[in-house]
């Protein structure tokens, strides 16, 4: 689904070539295998090393919230670092080392430091012995306890000895970390783009939706748009609790936000609607994946999954939906050592970032015209604007279109609502009603106050 | 679909032990059993021996409605009784006799004694010919007629000779006779329960329905509830035109509503909604059918069938559904013979009995909450409430339920709602709203008035 | 579909005997096949002679719109007429000749009398290479050219050498005409039912549609209805935008309108939504072709079409839907000198003028009646209304009908409600609650405006 030429041109037009451009899947995955070994969790270094890689791309503003804050039902816990981990054998050997993977200690262990028998080992080892030679991935971020994580094969093959499990790690009062970045739009009505970035070295859950939302925010600067585009990176759960917290009032401005998670794999794509089940959003993504040619899912709204569930908890109830690919979940791969680079590709990133840059096309250019001569059909042809004889597949496409928004165009459909009862793409809707605009057959009631987004233009 | 050993202690959490065990089938068929003999009609001693059945079981309060009363549109017909009917061939041979079968007397025949040719008597002879073994049931209330009804075998089986045909029946000013029960509950909103007690010897049509009433009320008996239970016992059409008559009024009270009849069978089950079609006892009953297992059929309201005729008639337009197994007029048992003891199951009668008392339960706890923590999830972890690692299936589900119940518990979301959009059970959605009050995270506005509802107590 | 006898006999207690008989179809293909061979466009004499042709039958009004009248965004175009054009080789045989087909100019040709090699000439042909034995129908009205178009069998048998190409047309000031019809009924409402006259010697593609109407108009004469109807006879696109300019305060009391056009194939029959989509209009027909017995489609609005893009452009937003056969473009005869005489068939065009017929019988029956005995059902037996015993299945329709009529006549159903939802004919339900009226069961409301109606009398 990577634009094809025309169609890039066509996007371009109106955020500039630094939005598409056949490069970016090759950029956004640099950015995630960069980001890729850093061992996160909900607290730490590992989110600030991550927050800091993103700032190098992009003027990302770093909060710190202490330990014990309360944020609504929750608090801050204490922040958990790790320094080394390992367990030996009889022999002392390493047979188990956080070097190796950050996936071997379960997130959030409390120190170690023992010796104990195959039997005592056993108790605080998780593995998948259903996929034996797979490391899965663990956290206990608010009951106390200690654990590694291995491959099943590795388990079977212990012996029965005495073991030595040492987790180098410190809970300790800090801080949770977030970033956020605010592109200003020409009103400070806000689309937030979400991404969590509590999870270690997993590939496609997170470090595509970090790196595709990073190398987005960047493209943007100095685009002109009449929304304000909040990209917020913070720990699943508690960090965009704590965001809420902290932003109750400010919340209200978000009109439109997806939740991006798992944008590298070839699987879906999938998306999740708000709860709202009909917001602009919810419309615009389904517009855009029924034209991706792709085999693609909508889901109505459950309240499980990232943290839409916290955007669309009751008190909130915003207009933030889940974009991803395969659904979290429903994949071999999912939160295991298998979510590694080899998973996610640069084609399915910048497939993944073309379907969002499309998305915020239609949320950008939605607007409401008024057809100027309601009454019978404008004449087109006088006005150079009818396919002549013999039109070519594409002429009558746009042919089409314009009578479609000529029709529709009563103040009461946005181009998106004539592109959905017309089935034709937004895109096409939304040049052909610019032709008409250009004409004089359409107006924009509300183009005192979004003018520049009538022409779409970038800055 | 009895229910399993665990979803009735659920019930019974809520009804008592006295509403769903084990035995209620056999009682249930055992109480039809008994009454199955009796010749009943529209009016007569056969009614009111029924209604006395029933009297040994509940408080039933008969009423007599005198012959010639006005009832709406229609007028009382005089009581019709009968004591014995055969006819005689040539050589004094009963060949066909009342004392078999009920059913070979039309109802309402008026009296008869005559000597007649096999010609002449064939003008007052119903058969099946396509099913030439079973007895029709034939009535004609309100034309003067007689007539016998016989197997077209025997019919065929007749010489041609002289035969003596002999009604003993009689058709004299009287009453017109039905029963009804109010099990009266916290507020005297009421919720109908209906059965027609104008058949004869037809087990399925409808000892069945009336035992199945009989036994519901009997069990209901000092249980506590929201709404107050009508249990009405009368003959189909003009005792239920005689009732709403006589309780014009009163009727505006009943909020919810079902008609049963032939509920023994172990077709269906088959739900035809009431001629609102989204009433609460519409959305309920669907509700219990789609999560019973069974093959069940929902039917919009037609104005054919049952007494749901007169109670959905537009002057009235009642929120009242009918109950049955198969559809009426659908088996070829239907108004035949064949519709004896043999065609009826304890376990059909318990199945249904379930079916209707899960949707008692809905209706009766069918409460909209509001989430005491609206903003972003509640810690349900540190309240012990979320199913740790590994979960077994149920805890899973019951996770989902919880956070379905407090996504939506926004004031505008009944629990029905809630069920029904997560498409989870409602005692499962029920039964996690209780889990969640208790730990304060839920409160129910309406607990002042139907705070007993809100914890199911029976008294 | 023709109807059957009965059904015969029951529309003319409605619209009386001129409306439906057999003989319908033969007169309509005799109507088409007389304006057949005249030359149309959108102005000039050919349009004249058609409309003096209809008015033969029916007293139309006919008017003349002047070169150079604005109207809305159009202007009324130079009048155009033709006499005679050809192509004649270098032996001075006329290898094309208009008076064989008037296809074979391509409407609004200018004047030419020029030599022109082979080469030269081909750039004023045109063919169907795909069709290579029919002769296209191709127009220019508002860009000055001239054409020719021919078989391309003839094309590519042409030899190099020069030809003589001769058109002898005129372009001048004159007039645009159209001419209209009222049939009045009790009260200035309209239906509009139009048809375009603007093509050459297309049959189906509208000899059909023309001649339809016009024997509809004349066999309505003299019948007593509810509502007005105008039959238009107007050129495409620019005739329908001149009436609507010419009437646009007029156009409000237009409450129900079908174009149409292509009626004689024995496709389809299609419908085309008028834009509102939910009009009694669009309802009606699709109740038609659902109780037709025939393979029919029903299609949502779209821009694209004969005259309803006017009626339903968005100043306008008429309900008037668009009523054919195939769909116009669809089929290979389409616009191609194979839509001749042999193409349409006296059947198809009569069982499209019962489906119009019948659509106009529920436009006109459509009331709300109020069931006088609201509560409970009325006693149908004593007065002689309801089937006996073994009752046929028409009996038990009507049964059925009368039960529904009852049940819904609230004063907010309409018999159009009541048809649909009980999928019974609306015939039936017409019948039935006609019944019921004579059996003061049933009122009606409006029977002070409308009471002719209410009986359907015909004067």
């Amino acid at each position: 689904m990577s634009p094809s030429p025309q169609e890039s041109a066509e996007l371009q037009r109106y955020f500039g070539e630094r939005l598409i451009t056949q490069n970016v899947g090759e950029e956004i995955f640099s950015f995630a295998a960069g980001i890729f070994p850093t061992c996160r969790s909900i607290t730490g270094e590992g989110v600030r090393r991550t927050l800091r890689e993103i700032q190098s791309h992009i003027a990302l503003e770093m909060s710190e919230v202490p330990t014990g804050t309360e944020v609504f039902d929750w608090t801050i816990p204490r922040e958990w670092n790790i320094r080394d981990a390992y367990i030996k054998d009889g022999e002392g050997a390493k047979i188990v080392d956080f070097a190796q993977s950050n996936l071997h200690v379960m997130s959030y262990s409390i120190p170690v430091r023992k010796r104990l028998s195959l039997a005592e080992l056993k108790k605080h080892v998780h593995t998948l012995p259903e996929q034996p030679d797979l490391i899965p991935y663990r956290t206990s971020y608010y009951s106390e306890d200690w654990s590694f994580c291995m491959t099943h094969r590795q388990l079977e093959a212990l012996q029965d000895e005495t073991y030595e499990a040492v987790i180098d790690s410190s809970l300790e009062d800090g801080f949770l970390t977030y970033g956020e970045y605010l592109h200003e739009g020409e009103t400070d009505e806000e689309f937030l783009l979400s991404a969590h970035v509590c999870h270690p070295s997993l590939a496609n859950d997170n470090c595509s939706g970090v790196a595709l939302l990073t190398h987005l925010a960047r493209r943007m600067v100095g685009l002109k748009t009449r929304y304000s585009y909040r990209f917020l990176f913070a720990p699943g759960t508690i960090g965009a609790i704590a965001w809420l917290a902290r932003n109750e009032e400010a919340s209200s401005r978000i009109k439109h936000g997806l939740v991006v998670s798992m944008v590298g794999d070839g699987g879906g794509p999938t998306y999740k609607k708000s709860r709202r089940g009909d917001s602009a959003i919810d419309r615009a993504v389904a517009h855009v994946l029924r034209h991706s040619g792709l085999t693609s899912t909508i889901e109505v709204f459950s309240p499980y999954g990232y943290d839409e569930r916290q955007y669309c908890s009751p008190g909130f109830n915003l207009p933030v939906g889940l974009f991803q690919r395969s659904k979290h979940g429903m994949i071999p791969q999912y939160h295991t050592s298998a979510d590694n680079l080899s998973f996610i590709k640069p084609e399915h990133l910048l497939e993944s970032y073309s379907l969002i840059v499309r998305t915020i096309d239609i949320i950008e250019n939605n607007a409401v015209y008024c057809n100027t001569i309601p009454k019978c059909e404008p004449q087109l042809g006088r006005r150079g604007l009818y396919g002549r004889i013999g039109g070519k597949k594409d002429i009558a496409t746009e042919n089409m279109a314009m009578l479609w928004v000529l029709n529709l165009s009563d103040g009461a459909h946005s181009l998106l609502d004539i592109a959905e009862r017309s089935d034709l793409p937004f895109q096409v809707v939304r040049r052909v009603a610019q032709v008409l605009q250009a004409h004089g057959l359409l107006t924009n009631p509300r183009a005192a106050i979004f003018g520049s987004f009538a022409t779409g233009a970038a800055s």
